[in-house]
Protein backbone atom coordinates (compact mmCIF):
# COMPACT_ATOMS: atom_id res chain seq x y z
CA UNK A 1 0.00 0.00 0.00
CA UNK A 2 1.80 3.15 -1.18
CA UNK A 3 0.64 6.91 0.08
CA UNK A 4 -1.23 7.79 -3.14
CA UNK A 5 -3.03 10.73 -4.03
CA UNK A 6 -6.56 9.19 -4.20
CA UNK A 7 -6.16 8.70 -0.17
CA UNK A 8 -8.28 11.28 1.40
CA UNK A 9 -7.06 12.41 4.40
CA UNK A 10 -8.20 13.77 7.77
CA UNK A 11 -6.17 15.33 10.25
CA UNK A 12 -7.97 15.85 13.96
CA UNK A 13 -6.77 18.53 15.95
CA UNK A 14 -4.81 21.29 14.21
CA UNK A 15 -1.97 22.53 16.25
CA UNK A 16 1.40 23.04 15.55
CA UNK A 17 2.02 19.71 14.40
CA UNK A 18 -1.48 19.22 12.72
CA UNK A 19 -1.32 21.97 10.69
CA UNK A 20 2.15 21.25 10.01
CA UNK A 21 0.51 18.24 8.30
CA UNK A 22 -2.06 19.80 6.94
CA UNK A 23 0.81 22.03 5.44
CA UNK A 24 2.85 20.03 4.13
CA UNK A 25 0.23 17.35 2.39
CA UNK A 26 -1.67 20.00 1.05
CA UNK A 27 1.45 21.58 -0.90
CA UNK A 28 1.92 18.23 -2.43
CA UNK A 29 -1.84 17.91 -3.56
CA UNK A 30 -2.95 15.88 -1.13
CA UNK A 31 -6.76 16.19 -0.09
CA UNK A 32 -6.88 17.38 3.41
CA UNK A 33 -9.40 18.00 5.82
CA UNK A 34 -9.81 18.71 9.37
CA UNK A 35 -11.65 18.22 12.36
CA UNK A 36 -10.84 20.61 14.82
CA UNK A 37 -12.57 22.17 18.03
CA UNK A 38 -12.52 25.77 16.93
CA UNK A 39 -14.29 27.66 14.10
CA UNK A 40 -11.21 29.70 14.10
CA UNK A 41 -8.65 27.36 13.54
CA UNK A 42 -10.65 26.08 10.86
CA UNK A 43 -11.38 29.48 9.46
CA UNK A 44 -7.50 29.98 9.21
CA UNK A 45 -6.30 26.84 8.05
CA UNK A 46 -8.59 27.56 5.43
CA UNK A 47 -7.73 30.56 4.13
CA UNK A 48 -4.33 29.76 4.40
CA UNK A 49 -5.14 26.59 1.60
CA UNK A 50 -3.64 24.31 4.60
CA UNK A 51 -6.94 22.38 4.24
CA UNK A 52 -9.82 21.90 1.49
CA UNK A 53 -12.72 21.60 4.04
CA UNK A 54 -13.56 20.52 7.78
CA UNK A 55 -15.47 20.82 10.66
CA UNK A 56 -15.71 21.87 14.25
CA UNK A 57 -17.62 19.01 15.56
CA UNK A 58 -17.05 15.28 14.94
CA UNK A 59 -19.42 13.60 13.51
CA UNK A 60 -20.23 10.32 10.97
CA UNK A 61 -20.07 12.56 7.76
CA UNK A 62 -16.28 14.38 8.23
CA UNK A 63 -15.14 10.99 9.51
CA UNK A 64 -15.82 8.56 7.18
CA UNK A 65 -14.81 10.60 4.21
CA UNK A 66 -10.97 9.61 5.10
CA UNK A 67 -8.73 6.46 4.08
CA UNK A 68 -6.43 7.91 6.56
CA UNK A 69 -6.31 9.91 9.58
CA UNK A 70 -4.00 11.74 11.51
CA UNK A 71 -4.60 12.56 15.20
CA UNK A 72 -2.37 15.37 16.49
CA UNK A 73 -4.31 15.35 19.98
CA UNK A 74 -2.79 15.20 23.31
CA UNK A 75 -2.83 11.72 24.55
CA UNK A 76 -5.53 11.77 26.81
CA UNK A 77 -8.05 13.35 24.35
CA UNK A 78 -6.69 11.33 21.31
CA UNK A 79 -7.75 8.24 23.85
CA UNK A 80 -11.21 9.74 24.73
CA UNK A 81 -11.42 10.42 21.07
CA UNK A 82 -11.07 7.02 19.88
CA UNK A 83 -13.28 5.59 23.05
CA UNK A 84 -16.77 7.80 22.15
CA UNK A 85 -16.40 8.41 17.96
CA UNK A 86 -14.60 5.52 16.66
CA UNK A 87 -17.94 4.07 15.36
CA UNK A 88 -17.96 7.31 12.89
CA UNK A 89 -14.38 5.50 11.08
CA UNK A 90 -15.38 3.67 7.34
CA UNK A 91 -14.14 0.01 7.86
CA UNK A 92 -10.04 -0.06 6.90
CA UNK A 93 -9.46 3.24 8.11
CA UNK A 94 -5.84 3.49 8.80
CA UNK A 95 -5.13 5.67 11.87
CA UNK A 96 -2.00 7.23 12.72
CA UNK A 97 -0.52 9.96 15.20
CA UNK A 98 1.83 12.44 16.03
CA UNK A 99 2.41 11.30 19.70
CA UNK A 100 5.74 11.57 21.11
CA UNK A 101 5.04 8.59 23.73
CA UNK A 102 4.16 5.30 22.36
CA UNK A 103 4.59 2.10 24.97
CA UNK A 104 1.51 1.24 27.56
CA UNK A 105 -0.26 4.39 25.47
CA UNK A 106 -0.28 2.36 22.16
CA UNK A 107 -1.29 -1.12 23.55
CA UNK A 108 -3.97 0.62 25.51
CA UNK A 109 -5.56 2.62 22.01
CA UNK A 110 -4.79 -0.44 19.81
CA UNK A 111 -6.75 -2.95 22.84
CA UNK A 112 -9.97 -0.73 22.62
CA UNK A 113 -10.03 -0.09 18.38
CA UNK A 114 -12.58 -1.89 16.58
CA UNK A 115 -10.85 -5.09 14.37
CA UNK A 116 -11.71 -3.11 11.24
CA UNK A 117 -9.63 -0.01 11.26
CA UNK A 118 -5.74 -0.25 12.26
CA UNK A 119 -3.56 2.25 14.61
CA UNK A 120 -0.03 2.70 13.18
CA UNK A 121 2.00 4.41 15.55
CA UNK A 122 4.26 7.27 14.64
CA UNK A 123 5.67 10.69 14.51
CA UNK A 124 8.01 13.17 13.47
CA UNK A 125 11.47 14.18 16.06
CA UNK A 126 10.52 18.09 15.32
CA UNK A 127 8.48 20.52 16.77
CA UNK A 128 8.89 24.14 17.93
CA UNK A 129 9.06 25.64 21.32
CA UNK A 130 5.34 27.24 20.39
CA UNK A 131 2.52 25.98 19.63
CA UNK A 132 -1.01 26.63 17.64
CA UNK A 133 -1.96 26.00 13.94
CA UNK A 134 -0.94 29.88 13.48
CA UNK A 135 2.86 28.54 13.74
CA UNK A 136 2.59 25.55 11.60
CA UNK A 137 5.49 25.32 9.60
CA UNK A 138 5.94 22.46 7.27
CA UNK A 139 9.45 23.40 7.04
CA UNK A 140 10.02 21.46 10.26
CA UNK A 141 10.02 18.05 8.80
CA UNK A 142 13.10 19.13 6.34
CA UNK A 143 15.62 17.00 7.70
CA UNK A 144 13.70 15.61 10.60
CA UNK A 145 13.78 11.99 11.78
CA UNK A 146 10.41 9.96 11.79
CA UNK A 147 9.73 6.98 13.73
CA UNK A 148 7.42 4.39 12.89
CA UNK A 149 6.57 1.74 16.32
CA UNK A 150 4.20 -1.13 14.76
CA UNK A 151 3.34 -3.97 17.26
CA UNK A 152 2.51 -7.73 16.65
CA UNK A 153 -1.20 -5.63 15.57
CA UNK A 154 -0.08 -3.91 12.05
CA UNK A 155 0.34 -4.93 9.17
CA UNK A 156 2.89 -4.89 6.20
CA UNK A 157 0.58 -2.41 4.88
CA UNK A 158 -0.08 -0.10 6.63
CA UNK A 159 3.58 0.27 7.93
CA UNK A 160 4.68 0.92 4.37
CA UNK A 161 2.02 3.70 3.66
CA UNK A 162 2.65 5.00 7.38
CA UNK A 163 6.53 4.71 6.11
CA UNK A 164 5.65 6.64 3.09
CA UNK A 165 3.89 9.46 5.02
CA UNK A 166 7.28 10.47 6.49
CA UNK A 167 9.25 10.74 3.43
CA UNK A 168 6.39 12.99 1.85
CA UNK A 169 5.84 15.12 4.88
CA UNK A 170 9.68 15.27 4.24
CA UNK A 171 11.87 13.62 6.69
CA UNK A 172 15.13 12.50 5.63
CA UNK A 173 15.64 9.01 7.54
CA UNK A 174 12.52 6.71 8.58
CA UNK A 175 12.99 4.15 11.25
CA UNK A 176 11.03 1.53 12.74
CA UNK A 177 11.56 0.55 16.11
CA UNK A 178 9.48 -1.32 18.68
CA UNK A 179 7.53 0.15 21.21
CA UNK A 180 9.27 -0.38 24.56
CA UNK A 181 12.58 0.96 23.07
CA UNK A 182 11.21 3.73 21.50
CA UNK A 183 9.71 5.15 24.95
CA UNK A 184 13.29 4.21 25.91
CA UNK A 185 15.22 6.26 23.92
CA UNK A 186 12.49 9.40 23.91
CA UNK A 187 12.89 9.41 27.22
CA UNK A 188 16.37 10.12 26.80
CA UNK A 189 17.15 12.35 23.28
CA UNK A 190 13.45 14.23 23.84
CA UNK A 191 12.22 14.47 27.83
CA UNK A 192 15.72 14.38 29.03
CA UNK A 193 16.61 17.21 27.80
CA UNK A 194 13.28 19.12 28.00
CA UNK A 195 13.72 18.07 31.86
CA UNK A 196 17.58 19.49 31.67
CA UNK A 197 16.33 22.77 29.68
CA UNK A 198 13.71 23.68 32.18
CA UNK A 199 16.21 22.88 35.49
CA UNK A 200 19.04 25.02 33.84
CA UNK A 201 16.28 28.01 33.51
CA UNK A 202 14.79 27.75 37.03
CA UNK A 203 17.56 27.13 39.26
CA UNK A 204 19.38 30.39 39.29
CA UNK A 205 16.94 33.06 39.55
CA UNK A 206 19.51 36.03 39.69
CA UNK A 207 18.75 38.94 37.33
CA UNK A 208 20.03 40.41 34.58
CA UNK A 209 22.04 37.19 33.26
CA UNK A 210 21.05 37.89 29.68
CA UNK A 211 23.52 40.60 29.72
CA UNK A 212 26.05 37.99 30.38
CA UNK A 213 24.83 34.95 27.93
CA UNK A 214 26.54 33.42 25.26
CA UNK A 215 24.93 30.79 22.82
CA UNK A 216 26.19 27.98 24.58
CA UNK A 217 23.27 28.97 27.10
CA UNK A 218 20.79 30.26 24.52
CA UNK A 219 21.40 26.84 23.02
CA UNK A 220 21.03 24.69 26.15
CA UNK A 221 18.01 26.67 26.59
CA UNK A 222 15.97 27.01 23.59
CA UNK A 223 13.73 24.61 24.70
CA UNK A 224 12.87 25.98 28.28
CA UNK A 225 9.86 28.09 26.10
CA UNK A 226 7.62 24.81 27.23
CA UNK A 227 3.82 23.82 26.38
CA UNK A 228 3.27 22.57 30.04
CA UNK A 229 0.16 21.11 29.74
CA UNK A 230 2.03 19.09 26.45
CA UNK A 231 4.57 18.28 28.53
CA UNK A 232 3.82 17.18 32.40
CA UNK A 233 1.53 15.14 30.48
CA UNK A 234 3.97 13.21 28.37
CA UNK A 235 6.38 13.37 31.32
CA UNK A 236 3.92 11.46 33.47
CA UNK A 237 3.06 9.00 30.21
CA UNK A 238 6.67 7.69 30.21
CA UNK A 239 7.22 8.09 33.65
CA UNK A 240 8.75 5.08 34.55
CA UNK A 241 11.47 5.26 31.33
CA UNK A 242 12.28 8.80 31.87
CA UNK A 243 12.77 8.92 35.38
CA UNK A 244 15.37 5.62 34.43
CA UNK A 245 16.98 8.39 32.00
CA UNK A 246 17.31 11.03 34.59
CA UNK A 247 18.88 9.08 36.85
CA UNK A 248 21.67 8.00 34.40
CA UNK A 249 22.01 11.69 33.66
CA UNK A 250 22.08 12.69 37.20
CA UNK A 251 24.53 9.48 38.20
CA UNK A 252 27.32 10.81 35.06
CA UNK A 253 26.39 14.61 36.35
CA UNK A 254 28.14 13.61 40.00
CA UNK A 255 30.93 11.55 38.45
CA UNK A 256 31.94 14.81 36.63
CA UNK A 257 31.43 16.96 40.12
CA UNK A 258 33.55 14.74 41.22
CA UNK A 259 36.31 14.78 38.90
CA UNK A 260 36.01 18.93 39.45
CA UNK A 261 36.01 18.47 43.24
CA UNK A 262 39.13 16.34 42.93
CA UNK A 263 40.65 18.10 40.10
CA UNK A 264 41.52 14.78 38.52
CA UNK A 265 42.20 16.61 35.07
CA UNK A 266 42.74 13.03 33.10
CA UNK A 267 39.44 11.32 33.92
CA UNK A 268 37.48 14.67 32.47
CA UNK A 269 39.69 14.95 29.53
CA UNK A 270 38.95 11.34 29.05
CA UNK A 271 35.04 12.41 29.86
CA UNK A 272 35.41 15.52 27.07
CA UNK A 273 37.40 12.98 24.26
CA UNK A 274 34.53 10.85 24.36
CA UNK A 275 31.84 13.19 24.24
CA UNK A 276 33.45 14.78 21.21
CA UNK A 277 33.39 12.09 19.69
CA UNK A 278 30.27 10.86 19.91
CA UNK A 279 29.07 14.21 19.01
CA UNK A 280 29.87 14.07 15.69
CA UNK A 281 27.96 10.83 15.06
CA UNK A 282 24.47 13.40 15.59
CA UNK A 283 25.99 15.81 12.99
CA UNK A 284 22.95 16.57 10.84
CA UNK B 1 41.96 57.25 26.36
CA UNK B 2 40.39 55.44 23.01
CA UNK B 3 40.82 53.03 20.61
CA UNK B 4 42.42 55.13 18.07
CA UNK B 5 43.88 53.46 14.96
CA UNK B 6 47.60 55.05 16.26
CA UNK B 7 47.59 52.00 18.80
CA UNK B 8 49.54 49.32 17.88
CA UNK B 9 47.92 45.84 18.56
CA UNK B 10 50.30 42.95 19.55
CA UNK B 11 47.90 39.29 19.65
CA UNK B 12 49.95 36.99 21.77
CA UNK B 13 48.75 33.37 21.01
CA UNK B 14 46.83 33.33 17.54
CA UNK B 15 44.19 30.11 18.34
CA UNK B 16 40.50 30.13 17.36
CA UNK B 17 40.28 33.06 19.60
CA UNK B 18 43.77 35.90 19.02
CA UNK B 19 42.76 34.64 15.70
CA UNK B 20 39.45 36.12 15.69
CA UNK B 21 40.75 39.03 17.09
CA UNK B 22 43.05 39.46 14.14
CA UNK B 23 40.79 39.22 11.96
CA UNK B 24 38.44 42.00 12.91
CA UNK B 25 40.88 44.50 14.26
CA UNK B 26 42.62 43.72 10.33
CA UNK B 27 39.58 43.82 8.69
CA UNK B 28 38.62 47.19 10.17
CA UNK B 29 42.55 48.54 9.56
CA UNK B 30 43.97 48.33 13.02
CA UNK B 31 47.85 47.79 13.24
CA UNK B 32 47.88 43.89 14.12
CA UNK B 33 50.51 41.89 14.70
CA UNK B 34 51.63 38.29 16.49
CA UNK B 35 53.48 36.09 18.48
CA UNK B 36 52.48 33.17 18.36
CA UNK B 37 54.65 29.24 18.95
CA UNK B 38 53.91 27.88 15.22
CA UNK B 39 55.73 29.50 11.82
CA UNK B 40 52.62 27.68 10.59
CA UNK B 41 50.25 29.46 12.24
CA UNK B 42 52.14 32.80 11.33
CA UNK B 43 52.21 31.97 8.10
CA UNK B 44 48.78 31.27 7.94
CA UNK B 45 47.71 34.10 9.46
CA UNK B 46 50.13 36.47 7.13
CA UNK B 47 48.42 35.35 4.13
CA UNK B 48 44.94 35.40 5.26
CA UNK B 49 46.35 39.25 5.91
CA UNK B 50 44.96 38.64 10.02
CA UNK B 51 48.16 40.87 10.52
CA UNK B 52 51.10 42.69 9.08
CA UNK B 53 53.85 40.71 11.09
CA UNK B 54 54.53 38.58 13.37
CA UNK B 55 57.27 36.46 15.39
CA UNK B 56 57.39 32.63 16.89
CA UNK B 57 59.85 33.66 19.47
CA UNK B 58 59.70 36.48 22.23
CA UNK B 59 61.43 39.83 22.00
CA UNK B 60 61.87 43.02 23.48
CA UNK B 61 61.29 44.17 19.78
CA UNK B 62 58.08 42.09 18.96
CA UNK B 63 57.09 42.92 22.58
CA UNK B 64 57.82 46.54 22.47
CA UNK B 65 56.55 47.18 19.72
CA UNK B 66 52.73 46.80 20.87
CA UNK B 67 50.49 49.92 22.73
CA UNK B 68 48.39 47.24 23.32
CA UNK B 69 48.56 43.34 23.81
CA UNK B 70 45.98 40.94 23.70
CA UNK B 71 46.31 37.43 25.57
CA UNK B 72 44.82 34.41 23.77
CA UNK B 73 46.48 31.99 25.73
CA UNK B 74 45.30 29.30 28.11
CA UNK B 75 45.63 30.85 31.75
CA UNK B 76 48.52 28.61 32.66
CA UNK B 77 50.71 29.60 30.22
CA UNK B 78 49.42 33.33 30.22
CA UNK B 79 50.92 33.56 33.65
CA UNK B 80 54.19 31.69 32.79
CA UNK B 81 54.39 34.49 29.79
CA UNK B 82 53.84 37.39 31.52
CA UNK B 83 56.63 35.97 34.54
CA UNK B 84 59.16 35.34 31.80
CA UNK B 85 58.83 38.40 29.83
CA UNK B 86 57.03 41.20 31.16
CA UNK B 87 60.15 42.86 31.38
CA UNK B 88 59.87 43.35 26.92
CA UNK B 89 56.87 45.63 27.89
CA UNK B 90 57.02 49.29 26.87
CA UNK B 91 56.25 51.58 29.60
CA UNK B 92 52.86 52.62 29.92
CA UNK B 93 51.27 48.79 27.80
CA UNK B 94 47.97 47.93 28.19
CA UNK B 95 47.22 44.14 27.96
CA UNK B 96 44.03 42.68 28.03
CA UNK B 97 42.78 39.30 27.32
CA UNK B 98 40.36 36.50 26.06
CA UNK B 99 40.19 34.34 29.23
CA UNK B 100 36.75 33.05 30.53
CA UNK B 101 37.73 32.95 34.39
CA UNK B 102 38.63 35.92 35.96
CA UNK B 103 38.92 35.99 39.91
CA UNK B 104 42.01 34.97 41.27
CA UNK B 105 43.58 34.49 38.37
CA UNK B 106 43.42 38.50 37.70
CA UNK B 107 44.60 38.99 41.14
CA UNK B 108 47.82 36.78 40.84
CA UNK B 109 48.25 38.72 37.28
CA UNK B 110 47.56 41.84 38.54
CA UNK B 111 49.53 41.18 41.52
CA UNK B 112 52.89 39.88 39.57
CA UNK B 113 52.70 42.80 36.80
CA UNK B 114 55.26 45.75 36.51
CA UNK B 115 53.65 49.00 37.68
CA UNK B 116 53.77 50.56 34.34
CA UNK B 117 52.06 48.37 32.47
CA UNK B 118 48.05 48.11 33.40
CA UNK B 119 46.08 44.57 32.70
CA UNK B 120 42.45 45.08 32.22
CA UNK B 121 40.55 41.90 31.91
CA UNK B 122 37.84 41.29 30.04
CA UNK B 123 36.28 38.64 27.08
CA UNK B 124 33.78 38.27 24.59
CA UNK B 125 30.78 35.79 24.92
CA UNK B 126 31.71 33.66 22.46
CA UNK B 127 33.52 30.23 20.57
CA UNK B 128 33.16 27.75 18.75
CA UNK B 129 33.20 24.15 19.53
CA UNK B 130 36.47 24.19 17.32
CA UNK B 131 40.05 25.44 17.97
CA UNK B 132 42.77 26.69 16.25
CA UNK B 133 43.59 30.03 13.64
CA UNK B 134 41.74 28.17 10.56
CA UNK B 135 38.61 28.18 12.55
CA UNK B 136 39.28 32.12 13.35
CA UNK B 137 35.73 33.94 12.54
CA UNK B 138 35.61 37.31 13.34
CA UNK B 139 31.98 36.97 12.86
CA UNK B 140 31.66 35.10 16.46
CA UNK B 141 31.50 38.68 18.09
CA UNK B 142 28.55 39.39 16.12
CA UNK B 143 25.93 40.39 18.43
CA UNK B 144 28.28 39.02 21.46
CA UNK B 145 28.01 40.05 24.99
CA UNK B 146 31.39 41.29 26.01
CA UNK B 147 32.40 41.49 29.23
CA UNK B 148 35.04 43.83 31.43
CA UNK B 149 36.40 43.05 34.59
CA UNK B 150 37.83 45.86 36.05
CA UNK B 151 39.47 45.77 39.31
CA UNK B 152 40.43 48.58 42.06
CA UNK B 153 44.13 48.17 40.21
CA UNK B 154 42.95 49.29 36.65
CA UNK B 155 42.03 53.10 35.91
CA UNK B 156 39.33 54.36 34.29
CA UNK B 157 41.08 55.38 30.81
CA UNK B 158 42.42 51.54 30.53
CA UNK B 159 38.76 50.61 31.09
CA UNK B 160 37.63 52.80 28.40
CA UNK B 161 39.78 51.55 25.75
CA UNK B 162 38.64 47.60 26.85
CA UNK B 163 35.22 48.86 26.25
CA UNK B 164 36.03 50.52 23.08
CA UNK B 165 37.88 46.89 22.14
CA UNK B 166 34.68 44.92 22.82
CA UNK B 167 32.45 47.76 20.21
CA UNK B 168 35.38 47.30 17.57
CA UNK B 169 35.18 43.89 17.26
CA UNK B 170 31.68 43.73 16.80
CA UNK B 171 30.06 42.70 20.37
CA UNK B 172 26.18 44.23 20.90
CA UNK B 173 26.96 45.26 24.37
CA UNK B 174 29.51 45.62 26.49
CA UNK B 175 29.24 44.87 30.65
CA UNK B 176 31.57 45.97 33.50
CA UNK B 177 31.43 43.23 36.45
CA UNK B 178 33.71 42.67 39.44
CA UNK B 179 35.37 39.45 39.16
CA UNK B 180 33.92 37.62 41.65
CA UNK B 181 30.45 37.78 40.44
CA UNK B 182 31.88 37.14 37.07
CA UNK B 183 32.98 33.75 38.52
CA UNK B 184 29.77 33.15 39.63
CA UNK B 185 27.90 34.34 36.77
CA UNK B 186 30.47 32.55 33.67
CA UNK B 187 30.00 29.05 36.10
CA UNK B 188 26.45 29.04 35.90
CA UNK B 189 26.01 30.36 31.93
CA UNK B 190 29.46 28.95 30.45
CA UNK B 191 31.00 26.07 32.72
CA UNK B 192 27.67 24.60 33.64
CA UNK B 193 25.89 24.19 30.47
CA UNK B 194 29.19 22.45 29.18
CA UNK B 195 29.48 20.00 31.84
CA UNK B 196 25.57 19.49 30.96
CA UNK B 197 26.32 19.40 27.58
CA UNK B 198 29.43 16.35 28.50
CA UNK B 199 26.96 14.82 30.43
CA UNK B 200 24.53 14.01 28.47
CA UNK B 201 26.86 12.86 25.66
CA UNK B 202 28.46 10.38 27.93
CA UNK B 203 25.48 9.18 29.79
CA UNK B 204 23.75 7.36 27.87
CA UNK B 205 25.91 4.85 25.59
CA UNK B 206 23.40 3.04 23.19
CA UNK B 207 24.53 2.92 19.62
CA UNK B 208 22.42 4.61 16.92
CA UNK B 209 20.85 7.21 18.95
CA UNK B 210 21.61 9.17 16.33
CA UNK B 211 18.75 7.92 14.00
CA UNK B 212 16.25 9.21 16.76
CA UNK B 213 17.36 12.23 17.14
CA UNK B 214 15.40 15.77 16.90
CA UNK B 215 16.72 19.18 16.98
CA UNK B 216 16.52 19.35 20.91
CA UNK B 217 19.19 16.88 21.47
CA UNK B 218 21.68 18.37 18.91
CA UNK B 219 20.78 22.11 20.38
CA UNK B 220 21.64 20.65 23.83
CA UNK B 221 24.69 19.01 23.11
CA UNK B 222 26.55 21.29 20.42
CA UNK B 223 29.21 22.13 22.59
CA UNK B 224 29.57 19.03 23.77
CA UNK B 225 32.32 19.06 21.69
CA UNK B 226 34.53 20.46 23.49
CA UNK B 227 38.61 21.54 23.86
CA UNK B 228 39.49 19.14 26.94
CA UNK B 229 42.76 20.74 27.43
CA UNK B 230 41.38 23.91 27.85
CA UNK B 231 37.78 23.42 29.42
CA UNK B 232 39.71 20.99 32.79
CA UNK B 233 41.64 23.54 32.98
CA UNK B 234 38.66 26.45 33.10
CA UNK B 235 36.49 24.46 35.03
CA UNK B 236 39.82 23.40 37.89
CA UNK B 237 40.43 27.56 38.04
CA UNK B 238 36.81 28.32 38.65
CA UNK B 239 36.17 24.99 40.76
CA UNK B 240 34.33 26.59 43.70
CA UNK B 241 32.25 29.11 41.60
CA UNK B 242 31.55 26.00 39.41
CA UNK B 243 30.97 23.28 41.56
CA UNK B 244 28.43 25.41 43.69
CA UNK B 245 26.37 26.03 40.59
CA UNK B 246 26.20 22.32 39.91
CA UNK B 247 25.01 21.71 43.02
CA UNK B 248 22.18 23.72 42.57
CA UNK B 249 21.36 22.53 39.17
CA UNK B 250 21.61 19.26 40.61
CA UNK B 251 19.18 20.26 43.36
CA UNK B 252 16.75 21.62 41.12
CA UNK B 253 16.67 18.53 39.11
CA UNK B 254 16.17 16.21 42.08
CA UNK B 255 13.09 18.37 42.86
CA UNK B 256 11.64 17.54 38.88
CA UNK B 257 12.64 14.16 39.45
CA UNK B 258 10.54 14.03 42.28
CA UNK B 259 7.79 15.88 40.99
CA UNK B 260 7.56 13.04 37.68
CA UNK B 261 7.91 10.49 40.29
CA UNK B 262 4.74 11.47 42.43
CA UNK B 263 3.18 12.86 39.05
CA UNK B 264 2.75 16.37 40.29
CA UNK B 265 1.32 18.12 37.67
CA UNK B 266 0.88 21.31 39.11
CA UNK B 267 4.10 21.94 40.52
CA UNK B 268 5.62 20.69 37.37
CA UNK B 269 3.26 23.01 35.32
CA UNK B 270 4.05 25.88 37.99
CA UNK B 271 7.78 25.52 36.59
CA UNK B 272 7.32 25.08 33.26
CA UNK B 273 5.71 28.28 32.86
CA UNK B 274 8.48 29.95 35.27
CA UNK B 275 10.93 28.59 32.60
CA UNK B 276 9.33 29.79 29.77
CA UNK B 277 8.27 33.41 30.81
CA UNK B 278 12.39 33.36 32.40
CA UNK B 279 13.47 32.03 28.78
CA UNK B 280 12.24 35.24 26.69
CA UNK B 281 14.20 37.33 28.41
CA UNK B 282 17.23 35.76 26.55
CA UNK B 283 16.12 36.17 22.97
CA UNK B 284 18.76 38.03 21.34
Amino acid sequence: MTFNRDKKILIVGLGLLGGSYAMALSRKDYRVRAITKSQATLDYALEKGMIEGGSATVSEEAVAWADVVIFGLYPHVFREWIQSYQHYFKPGTIITDVTGIKGDFVREIQGMLREDVEYIPAHPMCGKEVSGVENADDKIFIGANYLVTPTEKNTRQAIELCRDLGWILGCYRVVETDIDKHDEIIGFVSQLTHCIAITLMTCNEKEHLEKFTGDSFRDLTRIAKINDVMWSELFIENKAALLEQMKEFREQFEKLEEMIASENVSEMREMMQRSTARRKLFDK
